[in-house]
């Protein structure tokens, strides 16, 4: 029991202090989920009032099997945008269809994660390198942003994807725009940056919602030309399973493989962290069936896709969460917030919710770790870029399934041309290094020692077979022994064998020896299961390089005598 | 000009006993070619003459450009099938519109192998691993083998391409035979396996081919129902660019593709093979150049795609080929064919041709493989298998596409989950060797080392982190240092650098010591240049583990110094 449902665990040892942290972190949360709840909403193409559904079950959900004591899961902004890219395709922003098909999509992505989950497979996510989401990320902050700019200044843009476009339009009718509206809009974000600069902690974004409320309301700024959230129904979200339909499911499995993944990544690296920090361990598969059944269970009541979210996370934690009893907490207070506060938020202007979602994805854009790169990795920073060009040029589930498939066809491409080298001895010492970069290594004429830092594989085996003979063609006629030197080869496959056969067979006719060293268990196990290590000579394999080239030393015409005839047939 | 038309290298030192060989070789592959040729047109679904014209010019060019001295180039029974599955489906097989698209294909490969070989990307075949194209092969074999079984017994056959109906059909209509056809064609098999085993360089073809036509013309056997060959043109193959048509290039890409891959690679293992045999090497991009030339120029003259194939080579060998003089010689022959004999063949039997084709593929079905990899290597056994059912139920190109993506597929599976193993000492030795390997191995309680056999990237951060961790937990209190033997990591990327970073601050708060061993340079600069290598003190690395484990025992209370605050912030 408390293996699956770690609350049990939890309120076994539970007391009044942890209850006085989870407390104040859970009204502290769930104060600044009601903004952010109906900005997300709004950003996936919703109407606000999802973005609190979407705040409510999912997070009781999470809270009982969640093996994370301060993740904050509900709407974040990654995957809204998601949402509004993949649903959008197939209904109108907004519309009836649109809702149905995004609380689908959460029911999915619930699925998803929850099978991904039972069935161990979360190290699938290790396939988006931190460059490709570095990348994506970056794209998708200047997407979110670009798509905020209508809301943020009045300004009757065309609908379309391209950033660049918005901007540009933007400029052009910079006279258009609505001036009350956008200095509502920029003087939220000016106050919401100068309030976080002061207190993390503090509600920012609620005090901006009430300032522009208020004023909005007062002033009936409504009347000259602010757009305002108006009407949010009252009421729980209610148990429902009209949007259930295989067809439409069809249509949305790659939306919906997008999301599990990217939520998931999300989620998992804000719980290490905090973890980390905290010195208890979270279980990734666990995280996966606990954030699948959030899902599953949110979308039964009304929700779109959630995860747990890096802002809201850390908020939590400062605010001094010990357990997920702080989740429920927050779900609470939005629950009061629907059941009695939604009038309140009629004269709420659009203008604060956009400002809102630009200064929580602002810093999602990642300049530093470019810059990083530019310093320590070129080729990396290469592929977050073509993945930041894809998804702004392509859309956003182009950009980062071209982002996965790039990397994954460099992984293989340098795996066919990897490093190798020759060594030589360092001074009188066991130690034998690449001569190009310790020049004082000493190299013996008689005696090649090579090293092949990869696994032997089919596309790979031309390249060893062509830079050791290229070497050995270098050494000329006094080369009488050729040391391999295994210890980075960590596996070969039946290709490999082969090509190994051919090279012994090519050296012998040559009546240059070969001697293998410092082979790891499981390449031996495989040369001896394939013949090479009896064709070979178990006498000829070593420990280490040293070992090798003492065996020669000691009486070097010994290797000769090997070139017996019947050997020849390797 | 000798490196790039090796022919002239050739001719500088010719003489006549080179010339010898030459002649016997050029003759004995000229007389086997005509039967081969015409046999090959009909499996590609082309009239019998075609199989001539592709074998004088690109014999030609490729004997002024190509690197190997032996190679035989012509129609082959494989690249044949690839051009019947692949222009099949776009053209009806003899018809006009099927020739010009033939002919078509030829000036496609040649153009993707010349360009190949101009920007030196030859080692794009590596991707064909052996068990996939060995799995392809021999699915071939029986696909070529069942589409002449209606030849070779007179069947009107239901068209199609699944081997299964094809034998289910004759078995279920095996009264219908056509008595006669069948004598020819299985006599024909008898003999040339018969004449083979008495002499394999004996124009066996040649023999059934007159025997065949003689017996038919002799006794009117084809007003008995026996399918001939037909009336054949005369003349040599005229100079022609009407099959070129942009639009149809368009539909005949993937085709193109998987035919210049599959047939190189048919080419350069072969040409491999005999130049090593004979001492010289071959040029793997100049052979891409010489093929690419003999295509695009035989298609100029109404050439289908050719290359390099196994058994005439052998053959052309095997008689005493000495240059590529003997190909000039073969390509002689066969234009004096065209010229003057082909209403020799008018009364060839079809069914002897198909005899032709069955004996020549049945070597292809390479069951020796799959009872070879049995015994060594399941993994690439299974690899094997997938690639020949996917290529007999779902069809040539596929076959082989879906065996290239699956075997790069686990090459990144497999990455992602490597061996790792912790290390112990034998005896007084300086060999550190995996514990569960060498029971005898010895282990202190305070120091764990740990060899990691992959290179550190994206896709298995996690599970070294996790590996790692769990062997740490394990050990328990008294740990107070971890070597990590780097030897067999040949690489780390952006996000294995994070993760070190990552865990060498997690082992500081568990106040555990953190030395590499081994790393190679390649490794060491990449942790230098990201800030590892001074975060964790440039004393901390060491060439091997020995050396690392003496550091220790010598003071081992200095490794505790080096947990100063400022060092914590990695």
């Amino acid at each position: 029991m408390k293996n699956f449902v770690p609350i049990v665990d939890t309120l076994g040892s539970y007391n009044k202090s942890a209850f006085k942290g989870d407390l104040n972190a859970g009204v502290t949360v769930g104060i600044m989920l009601i903004p952010q709840g109906m900005a997300y909403a709004i950003l996936a193409g919703l109407p606000p009032v999802y973005g609190l559904y979407a705040s409510i079950i999912p997070l009781v959900i999470y809270a009982l099997f969640g093996t994370s004591r301060q993740l904050a899961v509900g709407p974040v902004a990654m995957v809204s945008l998601l949402v509004v890219a993949g649903v959008g395709e197939f209904a109108e922003v907004g519309s009836a269809r649109f809702i149905q098909l995004a609380i689908l999509t959460a029911l999915g992505v619930g699925l998803v994660q929850f099978l991904m989950g039972l069935f161990r497979m979360g190290f699938l996510v290790n396939f988006l390198s931190h460059p490709v989401l570095s990348g994506f990320t970056s794209a998708a902050a200047l997407i979110i942003g670009a798509s905020q700019i209508k809301n943020l200044t009045g300004l009757e843009l065309t609908r379309t994807k391209q950033v660049q476009e918005i901007v540009i339009e933007t400029f052009r009718r910079f006279t258009e725009i609505e001036p009350i509206t956008a200095a509502i809009g920029i003087g939220s974000i000016a106050a919401i940056i100068l309030i976080r600069k002061w207190k993390r902690t503090f509600p920012s974004a609620l005090v901006v919602v009430v300032v522009g409320t208020v004023l909005t309301a007062m002033f009936g700024l409504n009347q000259h030309g602010v757009a305002i959230v108006g009407e949010i129904p009252k009421g729980l979200p209610t148990f429902s399973l009209e949007f259930l339909n295989l067809s439409d499911a069809r249509i949305l499995i790659p939306t919906v493989l997008i999301i599990s993944l990217v939520s998931y990544m999300e989620s998992i690296a804000v719980a290490k962290a905090i973890a980390n920090k905290h010195g208890y361990k979270v279980d990734a598969n666990k995280e996966l069936i606990a954030l699948g059944a959030a899902n599953i269970g949110g979308s039964f009541f009304q929700a779109f896709p959630t995860t747990g979210g890096f802002s809201r996370t850390a908020v939590n934690d400062q605010s001094g969460a010990n357990t997920t009893i702080a989740s429920i907490i927050s779900a609470a207070i939005i629950a009061l917030t629907v059941l009695f506060l939604t009038p309140l938020f009629y004269y709420l202007p659009s203008a604060v919710l956009a400002a809102i979602i630009m200064v929580a994805v602002a810093g999602l854009f990642d300049i530093s770790e470019m810059k990083h790169l530019w310093k320590t990795d070129k080729r990396d920073l290469a592929m977050l870029l073509a993945t930041f060009i894809a998804t702004l040029a392509l859309g956003i589930e182009e950009g980062i399934a071209i982002g996965v498939v790039l990397s994954l066809v460099l992984v293989i491409y340098s795996s066919t041309k990897p490093h190798s080298a020759e060594l030589g001895r360092l001074g009188d010492s066991k130690n034998y290094r690449n001569i190009n970069r310790y020049t004082e290594a000493e190299v013996d004429d008689e005696v090649l020692i090579y090293r092949y830092d990869s696994s032997l594989y089919f596309a790979n085996v031309e390249h060893f077979q062509e830079s050791l003979f290229r070497i050995i063609e270098q050494r000329g006629e006094q080369l009488e022994l050729v040391i391999l030197d295994a210890s980075a080869i960590h596996s070969v496959d039946s290709t490999g064998v082969h090509m190994l056969s051919e090279v012994i067979k090519d050296l012998r006719q040559r009546r240059i020896a070969f001697f293998i060293a410092g082979a790891i268990g499981p390449v031996r196990d495989k040369l001896k299961k394939c013949g090479i290590q009896e064709a070979m000579g178990e006498e000829n394999f070593f420990f280490d390089v040293s070992g090798a080239v003492a065996y020669y030393k000691d009486q070097p015409e010994r290797i000769k005598k090997t070139f017996s005839p019947c050997q020849t047939n390797v």
